[in-house]
């Protein structure tokens, strides 16, 4: 099994996700896509973020991916049946499920979810979280600051400090147990995040949620790549020097974006 | 004279200039365009926001406009030379004009543009200030965190503060004379930017800019509204809980948003 893992996003964001199954899984190869030219999905009907998302996953199939991580939240929300029935030969993740089922196990009775306003709206999370405990309290709030804020560079900052405070003081989060991070930004706010709680909220990071979840399956199937070789190719549909930038901020150290437009 | 002017935007961004308008000249009628459905133009090509400045022109002509303001820094780029040639039955104004007009009145020598990363990519200010005057020095900025954090109500706190220091301490902002505000948001934050500068640097409000501008321009050619009847109408392609939120905040007070979908 030394194909390589497919990963994919809207744009850069979900390369926090990759750089989580980068340590995670240290010897898979991988490639990544971030769908740059049509960010954010989050304003899309589900039928456009499906057509883009189908046209990446045809493009991460040529390239031989024995599996394909969807990155994104809009595109888990709104494409990850529809691919996994269309293309059932690879086996798939998406970056919501992680976060559900390890708050089910916790059995928890309140938890928050924060994210965009897409994510929010479309209501992925709540839906998530109640099929699998319909009495669970689920307090969410969209944080549309948030993102902007990591790819500026003040994560960790007065100013991240700040606008969490007031984002949080929101009367219904009040007693929750955990909090879910619904966008693929948010882990550069982790420790600032469980310092506004003083550590008594578990603070889910997403991407770390989906490297676990790629490892479990991939250990299961015994498709763990033998030859460890740990190649990593990151695409994008368009490339400016600003998605450069945030590119290494997002990764963790700086690695080279190539362009490649696919005939959407 | 009794037409209204017709104003449009990308967004509800716009709105401060709408506010503008309305402070310059209470008696007119106007009528406000916001293309919410395909917010943001930043990162569309000329000839789709060309496209979409077309139709809501015309649907501002059916409405029996008198003149069109361009609210939007993008459509002010892209579309205002070819919309003026296609439509010169009527007068335009846009929103990069005014400002760089009165930095070159002011023989200024060295200014700072602030706008977010589309207008400042598209140099749309940068080229009509060397064109008035080749000698100008530009400094120019993509500022993009600073038009959510108005959206989301952090205008004139703490955390707008730090942002506007942390973006202004740029080296190459030292010594300007006048800082043009290159987007729709950032009027709310004009205070705060006048008071970084303790006073010393010329902050332009470029919705201010084309309030007077239009004044100017409905004046000479006697086409102030006699019957200053002074009735507005808002109109935007998609409407939202969030949109009518922020238009409260653009606007000064309330306003009610009716949704109309142009067939683009």
């Amino acid at each position: 099994m030394d194909r390589p893992v497919g990963i994919f996003d809207s744009g850069v964001g979900g390369l926090t996700v990759a750089s989580a199954i980068r340590k995670e899984l240290p010897g898979e190869d991988f490639i990544y896509y971030g769908d740059t030219q049509h960010a954010p999905y989050g304003d899309k009907s589900a039928s456009t973020i499906t057509a883009y998302s189908r046209r990446i996953t045809r493009f991460l199939l040529e390239q031989h991916c024995k599996c394909i991580v969807i990155a994104c939240n809009s595109a888990s929300a709104a494409a990850y049946e529809n691919l996994r029935q269309e293309f059932p030969q690879i086996s798939w993740l998406n970056v919501v499920q992680p976060s559900t089922r390890w708050v089910h196990q916790q059995g928890f009775t309140k938890v928050g979810v924060i994210a965009t306003r897409a994510t929010i709206e479309s209501r992925v999370y709540e839906k998530q979280l109640k099929a699998l405990h319909p009495g669970l309290e689920v307090a969410s709030k969209a944080t549309p600051l948030l993102a902007p804020l990591v790819e500026e560079g003040f994560a960790g900052t007065s100013v991240s400090r700040e606008v969490i405070d007031a984002y949080l003081t929101d009367p219904h989060f009040r007693h929750i147990q955990a909090l879910i991070l619904g966008c693929t930004h948010y882990p550069l706010l982790q420790t600032q995040l469980e310092d506004y709680y003083h550590g008594e909220v578990a603070v889910l990071d997403s991407a770390q949620g989906v490297a676990q979840a790629l490892r479990d399956q991939l250990s299961q199937a015994r498709m763990v790549n033998p030859a460890a070789t740990g190649r990593m190719r990151f695409y994008v549909s368009e490339n400016t020097p600003a998605f450069q930038q945030i590119a290494r901020l997002f990764f963790g150290h700086s690695i080279e974006l190539e362009e490649r437009r696919l005939p959407f």
